[in-house]
């Protein structure tokens, strides 16, 4: 993902100060991919039946995915512009939406009984976050710095890795008893 | 794959309007790379046995699709031109005839009375796409807009994921019943 | 993480003898990053349990090794100059950090009388890196070449692989007795 | 490897001839790469034990081959140039050199008596492929297509896959038999 960054021309300080934003902006949306990285590190562990649906729904998940670090390359050159800010949430918002498509395609294939079904719940922190993201889209072109404040607010609610879902198939799963 | 393309200049609207073209056509390789990424996954599964000759095939197969990104990105920045768009749907072929000598060489490998020889059948569906790829390049010369309707009814003919073999398989494999 | 690095314009030997600073480095980074790949090749064989923290952990370990081709193509162009060679021995002192916390968490996971605890021990090694690196980082702003040696030192020190940890590792599972 | 390629600017025909000796080189480059990748998926499948020196015989093996993207990209644009068609064959040399030495590190970790053993045998082809690749380096400096030709013919030696050892494991082990 750094790959789309370009290194400062020559070798001045004033060069790395510039990049800062691109490096920052780089730095919240490795984070952002790691909650999910991480979150689906359990997800996929648990899964014990795979379809056609969840391979869809997984490469849909990807594709929101794929197109961030365009994005990010995009919104460190622009910091603060509102186009770029907003482009950057609704991608935000589009892999939520289809994070929540993938749980439910899992969950369908599992069964309603499973640990996978139990640990998820009605997933009311993803809805949250979805709401949160929608909202953030339309403020990042009124006000861009305010956006990013909700952005980072999203990250925060999920960085603590997904605890519940974790005890949850631990307790239901007996290897890990 | 998403690398190839370039972000932007500015934070403008008008910079991200520009862009869609490249966007569109990320998304129908994204979604024609998954059709392959998702049968093939069924594929390799179902196989037990791997020789040179499948390497070779699968190879030969992985070398037409990437060049796709370096097509998509020149079609993303010269949409509707004939030359841009006959290369793309050439590439949309040459991973066809590959993936069918790719699958012949599995079938080969597995036998006649294997699972995946009767669940590959005499892919008709397949020899179909290649020839209306091989005419979909030709038509790209004078038509751009009507090959690319016939490439996109190509990628629908296999978006749902090959539910046939899907079935087959699990019908034959007795780990699935 | 070649791929950041421009090939030379034109066929003149000269364009490739401008290269070398770039090569040198790339190399020196592709060590440093080895030594890490084969050290880690142990530690996960090794471990049983992963639990969040130590995913987190392990993406935290990454995210300074995923800025390093940035880092090691802006000094390719710029070698020798105090910044970049700042900046790039910097990141090797994050890695470090980083590596230490990791290690700390998977010991943490496995319990004091493990293997890997055994094995890793108090980490002297570890800790002397950290400590030549912030050295190095100082010492790039004022006299890049010494700098520059004594990031090599650090690798050296580690470039003969952990055999430490191999042998003890050996000597403690009986698979490898 | 694709993604330094650049595509052509503008949708003319005239665009996409002028990429022809890229295009050639980087598929020269997929089949040398796909030559290692399949004999060493034979080499790796056999192999039962991995210590550091085999490690880093890998990494330095792999070393080689990560820089040859930036050497095709280079040949592409200055093809039939004496320094670049120079350098694209001193990679191929030393792949084969880093070959050898990771090949007698696997062997010996193995024992003289192993099926990897048996099956290497003195790797007369290896030592050829090096003689020859090493004198191509020379001559490309004077005659640039006589050493095209050259570097053809080893690639050429290794891609009807190394059945000799493919046989010789299976016999070897069981498991196939």
């Amino acid at each position: 993902m750094v790959l789309g960054i370009r290194p400062p021309q020559g070798p001045a300080l004033v060069g790395l100060v510039r990049m800062l934003p691109s490096i920052a902006i780089y730095a919240f949306s490795f984070v952002f991919l790691g909650i999910y990285w991480n979150s689906h590190h359990h997800l996929f562990q648990a899964a014990r039946r795979v379809n056609g649906r969840i391979l869809w729904a997984n490469l849909h998940f990807l594709f929101w995915l794929s197109l961030m670090p365009l994005a990010a390359v995009w919104l460190g050159e622009n910091y603060a512009a509102p186009v770029p800010t907003a482009v950057y949430g609704a991608l935000m918002l589009m892999a939520g939406v289809a994070s929540r498509l993938l749980l439910r395609a899992i969950v369908s294939a599992e069964g309603p009984d499973s640990a996978i079904a139990k640990a998820v719940g009605r997933d009311r922190k993803g809805l949250v976050s979805v709401l949160f993201c929608l909202f953030g889209v339309g403020l990042a072109l009124v006000q861009p710095w305010a956006a990013d404040a909700l952005f980072v607010l999203v990250a925060a609610m999920w960085f603590v890795p997904d605890l519940r879902m974790e005890k949850a198939l631990h307790t239901a799963l007996p290897e890990n008893a």
